[in-house]
């Protein structure tokens, strides 16, 4: 078996949304799964001297008209939450903490959420969404309020954006096939002919 | 007859261009021509508080592994000159001058300069070094040499430099079809299929 494709993504990034529609299908057929990975791209701004997206002149303009319309060539649905950016810590800390029991239901969990920010453009930023979220899959309320305060988790949270960060992720979505870095949500058909190929 | 779409780079940006190299058939196959727009990035750096990409601490490794790989699966020769980021702007304008009498030798004069920047990864930021290509397509040293000196031919760089920020433009590429805009080399097939629909 290959090993699994790394997805970094930020559960406040909307290109990272359009990329965890589609990355386990493409991955898929090529024989691959995906190991998803939570990351908090703010925590790489003092590095890159980056900010959100949406918050710079022109840019952010850009990307208000470009998200929209991939979107639709893609048949996804999007809406951009009225609160942007958002906090994101609780839901990476909900994703880790319950990867640990159950990695198809965090998987399943981190979708969710991405569904609720991005596709209906509800807030999750907060602990309480996050946990109502996760009460849809049957996660026990009070279990998940305590992780997210618990020190072990936060640590957990922390070590994941260290490591991140130490292995060059610097943005969402930033996928890793093999030790090969792909960045963006635009590289997708890039990375279906990496694997396909094996690379070139 | 269509409008022609508008190719926006800078001379000094790699992905700038692949780009180059690969917009002139994906325009011909839908029927359309493209307008060069040499653009200096550098310009908008203070609106949007961005930087050379391969200054950029992660984001430039990153860059500086992509470029080749990308360049590799598309079959372009591609090299980064010793001296990077280089400056523009004596391209840019022997560009513009030339393009008021000659848009045909322009274009391929922007695409001689590009060849020697990426291709061969020499420099071509310097006046000499310019008319030195421009030489090559028959284009009198001593004229261009006065040119780009020439406080009107350096008020039309700015001029051009200026509407395109003010159209948005941050990046290199930049396309904009029919009012569209894309950024990117990575866009390059989404232009081909918004080129192939006539949009969604």
């Amino acid at each position: 078996m290959p090993d699994p494709i790394d997805f970094y993504f930020d559960f406040s990034s909307p290109y990272g949304y359009l990329a965890a529609k589609r990355i386990e299908k493409i991955a898929a057929r090529h024989g691959r799964s995906v190991t998803w990975r939570p990351h908090l791209i703010g925590a790489v701004f003092p590095t890159t001297g980056s900010k959100p997206l949406l918050d710079i002149p022109l840019k952010g303009d850009y990307a208000r008209r470009e998200l929209p319309r991939t979107a639709r060539r893609l048949g996804i649905p999007f809406r951009l939450p009225n609160q942007f950016p958002f906090l994101s810590i609780a839901a990476a800390r909900a994703f880790y903490w319950l990867s640990d029991s159950d990695p198809a239901k965090a998987k399943a969990l981190a979708m969710a959420l991405y569904d609720k920010a991005f596709g209906a453009g509800e807030d999750i930023s907060g602990a309480e969404a996050v946990i109502a979220v996760a009460a849809e899959f049957g996660v026990d309320a009070e279990a998940l309020r305590a992780a997210l305060d618990d020190p072990t988790v936060k640590a957990r949270l922390k070590a994941e954006v260290d490591a991140a960060i130490a292995r060059g992720v610097f943005g969402s979505p930033f996928i890793v096939i093999d030790g090969e870095p792909f960045w963006g949500h635009d590289k997708l058909a890039e990375i279906d002919a990496w694997l396909e190929t094996g690379g070139w």
